[in-house]
């Protein structure tokens, strides 16, 4: 099903000590473009490499940058190296490199001087195609959005496009790249999407669960010092009513004492393949001395990070639908276009929440930190906790500071979940590695909500509404769009 | 991959009230058969209709049981009631049906007067075949079997051959049956075969988290009300350091108390397939109002059930090699053939058991007093907790007192798991529904070395030691038997 195309492209600069510090409106694709293509004897690969061959030498003109410059130390203290020449670089494989989490991720440890990989079988774009959803940013290919990043900033990403589903192709990213750390965003991402029908329930916990189990394998096989970091959910733990730790906890019980992994309570089949993933990968880390980080994440929300603030072409994708959209980016983009927030139920759903420029931070912090050899370490990534009323009580207010008119309705709860409950999770460890967290209220009104006014005008309403049903889901295929 | 093949045979008999207390040596198959085929449009279903027509009537004269008759009071009093005309008899579907547990469950229901189909893929028998490999007893095919049954007690038992991971498949088992309960032993559930190699790792968790799912599917839009009873396994629990409930631990944490799952700490990719199945199963119960029981079962041993033991060609399998032979059944056989116990490791590896005539009396019990809508209940599903080392000193006994020699010996532990650990495991809530325990002590002689003994020409010696390496497994395919 999936083909290994690996596309990697030297770059011939005459002066690599120049400033990127201010993009120009002008960037230029590298003039020479080697194609290097791990020896097959697949027709497809073949192929792939003569289509790749026959490109030709181009100059590309770059529109301007529109969304907003940064020119923070993080861009410019690159540009001071040559990086790409660096020894003892560590190299890092995103898989999902191409997703929401994935794409700000990759460009960030690219610009902290790490050579990164992005593997990514591109099918997140595929569904978008097949429910008729699309991202409230324009987006543009990873193909595209890898070269304009080089022409900007000299830094290359190697891009590996294939399902880990597929062993052969893994193992071929895997001998080809050799990781350091592997970033594991690569997996379906949404608990609505895995509760719409049952193919999609099946597919979610298939390509989670074993895509992971391949990444076991791969770095046993291939690479046994490889650190993991795993994509969790917060939502593993459910909402219990004791104090959520973070990942084990000490029982004392019938006089005896254990510290034992953290009891699990996920609520869709999405969440439950992360819960699947976490146990897993314990027994690999136990069983064949496996590295590993868990980062049990919260919602992420916002779309602007330094690093795909820089050019269109490298903007981030952003989510406000029934289907992919968190709360509180889709609660913006209702406020930008007058539509009343949509609360679940009684809204009283508490959760943890960041901005996804503190993603690409904790990702970084585990990755400079690895977990020891045989240890399983969990992480709970996020900063902040808001029930949903708090959240539209936020947007409400900054909506107003902006001139919009913020309505708020509960419409009937789509999910099976206590719309009232104790809710208190632990996120220290994070912040002891050096997380400076962006707070909600510093980043509202410039990161999200100007963001979804800016591009209210592709907002497309029908997208907007919860259209799964965790009770309704049913055996057969739905075949219209979600 | 899988066909549906449903082959409902109904008999014409003269006399229903016959006593089958002692089972004559002359059985006749019924005389006219008529097959029952679900509409298909198949060409492989229409095969099989036509090759079906085909049969003629006939007798066939049976051989002797010469594996001992019990005219104990179950198959004494089955034979005064006209089963198979009874109303309101409660269907059960039992997946898996052909197994070891699943065959003598099967025999168990029916002959208590449930309503049994087996659904089965028949792939444990391929299992043998690719790792060469086979039972310690003779084992008829699941279609000799349930005709042989039917002869001996005009009992019916349906057969549904194919694969619950083809969702075709089970919906028209499920339309077609109507099971009020579903018994779920069809999942792959040998830890070693799933350390053999990766490809074997996600077989295991594929095939048994997504035929589980699919079970789940097919419930709720088939049949709502109908009660899933799956067999989970002790090993979800590990080996912690305080007592193992049944299913939940009650917990108080920084002052605030909640009654959450067990935590869990499964030792293989087989024992996590079953964690990952009982969170699956968990959730729906909470989502959907599915009811459903996890059988947390022990270890299980011993051969022979009240009817099993009835003709030859009813005869259980009995699995003594490296990959499905569980422990105890394993030392008898080396005990039976002058091979030294093998004590994996130091041997302090304390686990739950039980017999196999338990395990049919404990499913029973658990589909009599079913789960209420929406209850997720667990039961911890063993009688006694032994030792490998209690184990070897027990087989050495009684070994002793017929007369074989018995040695024992330690070998490196394939395995990744505690050799020495506090184990105290809670199994009150089968005892309270009725179960009456055949303990060890009891049964070791009769039901466990004399079967040995009987067929100790029938070993292979080449299948005894272990093969299978916890931390040595690849990614590469083992093709090569184990």
């Amino acid at each position: 099903m999936a083909h290994l195309i690996t596309v990697s492209c030297s770059l011939n600069i005459s002066s690599r000590s120049r400033s990127y510090s201010k993009p120009s409106n002008q960037c230029s694709i590298p003039s020479s473009t080697s194609i290097s293509l791990p020896i097959s004897k697949s027709p497809l690969k073949k192929l792939a490499t003569k289509t790749n061959r026959s490109q030709k030498c181009r100059t590309i003109y770059a529109t301007a940058v529109s969304m907003g410059q940064e020119s923070g130390s993080q861009t410019g203290s690159i540009s001071d190296k040559t990086p790409n020449e660096a020894p003892n670089r560590k190299k890092i494989m995103v898989i999902g490199g191409d997703g929401y989490c994935g794409w700000a991720t990759s460009l960030h440890l690219s610009n902290k001087n790490y050579e990164v990989a992005v593997v990514d079988n591109l099918v997140r774009r595929q569904f978008d195609h097949q429910l008729g959803l699309d991202s409230l940013t324009p987006i543009s290919s990873i193909h595209n959005r890898i070269r304009r990043w080089k022409s900007l900033t000299e830094k290359e990403i190697q891009r590996y496009v294939g399902d880990i589903c597929d062993f052969e192709f893994l193992s071929e990213a895997f001998t080809s790249f050799k990781p350091d750390a592997v970033v594991h965003f690569g997996e379906q991402r949404s608990a609505p999407y895995s509760m719409i029908d049952r193919s999609r329930a099946v597919y979610t916990q298939h390509n989670n669960v074993i895509g992971t189990l391949n990444v076991l394998f791969a770095i046993k096989e291939f690479k046994e010092d490889c650190h993991l970091v795993k994509l969790g959910t917060m939502g593993e733990y459910g909402t219990p009513n004791i104090d959520i730790e973070e990942g084990y906890l000490t029982i004392t019980h019938n006089g005896r004492t254990d510290t034992l992994p953290y009891p699990k309570q996920a609520s869709s089949f999405y969440h439950l393949s992360k819960v699947h993933d976490s146990h897993n990968i314990a027994f690999t880390c136990k069983a064949w001395g496996i590295r590993a980080t868990d980062l049990n994440q919260g919602v992420v929300y916002g779309v602007r990070t330094n690093e795909t603030a820089m050019h269109e072409e490298l903007y981030n994708r952003f989510d406000y639908d029934g289907v992919f959209g968190t709360a509180l980016n889709r609660f913006c983009v209702q406020a930008a276009v007058g539509h009343p927030l949509t609360v679940y139920g009684k809204g009283g759903q508490t959760r943890g929440y960041l901005d996804i420029r503190d993603t690409v931070q904790c990702v970084e912090l585990a990755i400079a930190n690895p977990a020891q050899r045989g240890e399983f370490r969990v992480f709970n990534q996020f900063t902040e906790q808001f029930s949903v009323n708090e959240l539209a009580s936020l947007v409400t207010k900054a909506g107003q500071n902006l001139g919009l008119e913020v309505q708020t309705i509960s419409v009937p709860n789509p999910r099976v979940e206590a719309e009232e409950h104790y809710y208190n999770a632990k996120h220290t460890k994070l912040v002891e590695l050096g997380l400076k967290p962006h707070l909600l209220s510093d980043s509202l009104l410039d990161s999200l909500l100007n963001v979804a006014v800016q591009y209210k005008d592709r907002v497309d309403l029908k997208q907007i509404m919860p259209s799964v049903s965790w009770r309704k889901i049913g055996a057969k295929p739905k075949t219209i769009a979600a």
